[in-house]
């Protein structure tokens, strides 16, 4: 991170052209899954899926919008960039099996940065056992592009949506929130040191965690794994990427509900709530607002209770109320406050 | 084109957000195919394919590589970028029946612009019968990036990919060549025209053709559709993105065979030839390298020579060698040159 990469070897992309690019990354990557019968190489790839709803999603990544490189090593970012394309399709109840990426790429890249990229990519790939299977290279005028789809599948039976969350469903959350964003400050801090001092070195030891929570995000299909070992199908579900007040009220829209959130039970890592008291942020804020979590948020009917509260990966934090009561989050004071939405503002 | 936006009315995107944003495109997108099942509004579409091969297949359009807003109207670049993802399916003679489009927007870009860039998308997907069912929308600091992920299907005995062309096939071509490539040289020559005296417009109606040809691409699907119907299935497909020699050696080269091609067989348009004699290019070369066609090149077994002699769409423009022999144009007086590839050498 912020080191000196001049000693590094560096192979032109233009020695290589489009066809020599594409040959070079499909060598680099192996199909394993039984449904992907043609990867890279043709017009389009072959997939099987008998019997199974298909699932798909799609995400851009813009250098300068969702990543710094001054602070992103490119195999972090190749891992994230595929995560979160997992991550919408474990929201939903299924896997992914296969995914495609298409970059854009200026000549300020070298093939070794490149393969660095893509190194994150293939090590994503082979933790969530899906394949890499087309995608598009191409140039670009200024910065990186990545665009990812992912293809999954699920049991037509146990598909969850945004849309079936109803009265008195609690409303559980995996993981923790708020570290994803309290890591991007510290992260933002250091490159001001840095473009101040370039002698100063980045003091991250003690943020290691939440630092790594922001730069090497994961998909939950641990949690969708033990939803099926445990014999629950959430009535609601979605990733939670723009902070958990804005995807809870994905799921009150569209399942026609309400929501009462309890502060006290909100789960935060003591990391996150030291670090966010030292940039003078409020925890809670930063938990309900901060996104990038990639946690799944969902309801499950009550009867599921005494499972769910064994599970020490899976917090309840409220309930569902009718959706005349709004959304609201019940402060520790005892005040009820009103969620609210924020979706990003790059424009 | 090339016209003057001041006067037409002008909706900031900062206005709507990013969930304004999505809710107004999503309302715009109409559903009509029976497999999808749900499209925009949840973390990834729902897809049901039964019993079929499914196909996928993403492109990335990027402003100052692929397009240049200077004479590119929005509609039929949004036309476009659907056309050129459906061709790709066609190009394994299977269907598409979706699509995913992520887009990324500078402020640039009003709202009213972005409607325009649908109305060209929706235009596609109504024409070709495939649903928009997902996607992303995000902020770009430099330039309208178009990322877009094609799904389609196809009978797993008819799938056809670049790899199976055999001794004696028929070298077959959809259309006609060149005409996209040399219809872009007119558009960068009354580009420069008007940017060294604004008062004068562009004449274009006399290029009305080839124009067209390369702002409105179309995939031949109606050429998958008549093989159906005639009972040929072909030993392999491609479709010309690259030009005709490119694309050829990918087959070529994917089946181990070579290839022999005639120049006096190649299907060039009247108003192709004339416009490359006037730029001083030979229209040989601009059919075997202009690309951007999206015409289909395929290869069938002899035995349906009559059948496809008969349709008028459709050039026989040589037959598969052994590979020993390479991939050679037998020219009309008499010479045998070798094809080269030439892919884009962006970077």
């Amino acid at each position: 991170m912020l080191k000196d990469k001049s000693e590094l070897s560096r192979t032109e992309l233009e020695r290589l052209g489009e066809f020599g690019l594409i040959d070079h990354l499909a060598e680099g990557t192996k199909l394993v899954q039984p449904s992907s019968i043609m990867g890279i190489g043709d017009d389009a790839a072959v997939i099987e899926l008998k019997n199974r709803s298909i699932l798909v999603s799609s995400d851009m990544l813009m250098e300068g919008v969702h990543f710094d490189l001054a602070y992103t090593p490119l195999k972090h970012l190749g891992y994230k960039a595929v995560a979160v394309n997992v991550s919408d399709i474990a929201a939903m109840n299924g896997t992914c099996s296969q995914i495609t990426v298409s970059i854009g790429l200026s000549n300020r890249f070298s093939l070794e940065a490149i393969d660095e990229l893509y190194e994150g990519i293939w090590q994503a790939c082979a933790h969530y056992r899906c394949d890499l299977v087309g995608g598009d290279t191409t140039s670009s005028r200024a910065g990186l592009v990545i665009s990812i789809t992912a293809i999954g599948s699920v049991e037509s039976e146990v598909l969850t949506t945004r849309g079936k969350a109803k009265l008195h469903d609690l409303i559980c959350v995996s993981g923790n929130l708020g570290a994803a964003y309290i890591g991007l400050q510290i992260l933002e801090r250091e490159k001001q040191v840095f473009l101040s001092d370039s002698e100063m070195q980045p003091q991250l030891e003690a943020y290691e965690y939440i630092v790594g929570r922001q730069l090497r995000a994961e998909a939950r299909t641990d949690v969708v794994a033990w939803l099926k070992e445990a014999g629950i199908v959430p009535t609601a579900m979605i990733d939670i990427s723009d902070g958990l007040a804005s995807d809870l009220l994905h799921i009150c829209k569209q399942s026609g509900v309400g929501a009462k959130v309890y502060e006290d039970k909100l789960p935060i890592d003591a990391t996150t709530k030291d670090t966010a008291l030292e940039f003078k942020l409020n925890p809670t804020t930063v938990a309900l607002h901060g996104g990038e979590d990639y946690e799944l948020l969902f309801t499950v009917d009550q009867e599921n209770h005494a499972i769910i509260e064994g599970q020490s990966e899976i917090s309840v934090v409220g309930h569902i109320t009718d959706a005349s009561q709004g959304a609201t989050l019940a402060s520790i004071k005892g005040d009820m406050v009103e969620l609210e939405a924020q979706g990003w503002r790059h424009f």
